[in-house]
């Protein structure tokens, strides 16, 4: 697997060629980024607990019939993923006020939203990922308006799928980000979600105490990052005690 | 007329009681803002040149089947409207890309978009009008999904509308902004155009020089505003020459 040829390598994963055509491999680095990139540290063992994170929610969407690039997981770091082609845009639910969500309309961070809202941002390093609306969307041909209602369609799913996933475990899903890409198969074009869904990209608040379980702890220089990922990990039932991290930080109220 | 009572100053206009139940003075002051304000100036003359130019837009406007909250001119600086309740929205449909448009996507100003845009902002001053989305309105009930129809609808039509009349002067309409209200007739409710259309809520570039005709002179410390509305009007047909406030300034090219 060494001399296999790298795609792409962006600020928290690496994409390989896969072992066969329309396949990657996504590979989970422990680089923490934030503010495009302006902060930057590298958590050991946050590549781990995402890949097993994404696996275990992928998995569980390809179940319910939600379909996403996710294959297998290959190993520690690495998962086995069909290539897509992205659509550029990061594709953000949100139901609680949190953010720059909260910053823009001058909201209390942590207000329930009248209704789950779903938000475009123009993937764009250069420009700050800008939120766009359908309008601008499909106006420059990002996405067309039959993929644009795919997607919401998607996010909603999803949306629905995770809150369950996580209240089940006593955690509050305040918001996540996705991305999604077009899959051919047969000539058919399909919409699927793609990249990673894990800590590092959505808002995750314990249900008692709103502790943060998420990357605003490493935002915010809240510290126990890692211990926070790892208390979503053993609350959804994975991360067999031999693979977890040694860690030693804050105590996390446990569900 | 001293003694009516005044019900809203704002940056541009003040709002009087009107004559009858339902119906307002519109007033509009000489006063140029930008930058919410963070930039202010006198300009004597502008609120005669803008309440005349705004007439000539939605008199037609009201001809042609598009309602909008104007009802006659009454004098040198106002207006006699329709009292609607205000949709907090300053709708903005984009031809050309501008201004936080241009900025917001990197695009080059001057570059003709794809397809007209039709961007939403909330109004408010203290946010600073943040862009938003249809799913920000609808949940926090700024306006219905309806509404929302309707006054795209509109957008649509005020565009078509004055990117005719403008290029019939030898004028480019780049973009504008519009607010809509709330209309209740015989327990009717209908969306209508409302609050000001003039060369303070548009871009207009001279077809062939680009030249600017409308408040980026002043955004952009250019000079000429004053001049560069008389020219609007006079293209139009509008302000015989008694009413013109005698100017003297940068050539203008004569379409
Ligand atoms: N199935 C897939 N096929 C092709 N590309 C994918 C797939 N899934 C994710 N990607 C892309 O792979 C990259 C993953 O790398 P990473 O997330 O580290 O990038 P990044 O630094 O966040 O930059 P970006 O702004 O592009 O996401 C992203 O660009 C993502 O859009
Ligand atoms: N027909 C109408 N009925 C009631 N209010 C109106 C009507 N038309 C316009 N308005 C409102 O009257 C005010 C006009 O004042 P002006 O445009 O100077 O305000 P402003 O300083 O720009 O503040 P704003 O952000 O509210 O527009 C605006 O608030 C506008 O929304
Ligand atoms: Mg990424
Ligand atoms: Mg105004």
């Amino acid at each position: 697997m060494n001399r296999r040829r790298r795609i792409y390598e962006g600020k928290a994963k690496i994409l390989y060629e896969g072992p066969e055509p329309g396949t990657l491999v996504q590979h989970f680095k422990d680089d923490a980024t934030a503010f495009n990139a302006r902060k930057k540290e590298v958590i050991d063992g946050k590549g781990v607990l995402n890949n097993r994170i994404c696996e275990h929610i992928y998995t569980h969407l390809n179940e319910i019939g939600i379909p996403t690039h996710f294959i297998r997981r290959l190993n520690m770091r690495e998962q086995l993923i069909r290539e897509v082609e992205i659509i550029p845009l990061e594709i953000v639910v949100r139901n609680v006020a949190a953010g720059s969500l909260a910053k823009r309309l001058g909201l209390e961070e942590g207000t329930t939203l009248p209704r789950s809202i779903i938000e475009f941002y123009y993937k764009s390093d250069e420009l700050e990922d800008p939120l766009v609306t359908e309008e601008h969307i499909t106006a420059f041909g990002w996405a067309s308006p039959q993929e644009l209602d795919d997607i919401m369609a998607l996010a909603v799913r999803v949306n629905d799928f995770m809150a369950g996933l996580f209240l089940g475990v006593g955690i509050r899903l305040v918001d996540f980000k996705m991305e999604c890409g077009r899959l051919w198969e047969n000539d058919l074009m399909r919409v699927v979600v793609a990249d990673e869904i894990s800590p590092d990209s959505c808002r995750l608040w314990d249900l008692r105490t709103n502790e943060k379980l998420d990357k605003d702890r490493f935002r915010r220089d809240m510290g126990g990052l890692l211990e926070a990922y790892q208390e979503v990990a053993r609350r959804l039932g994975i991360m067999p005690e031999q693979d977890r991290p040694v860690v030693s930080g804050p105590t996390l109220v446990q569900s």
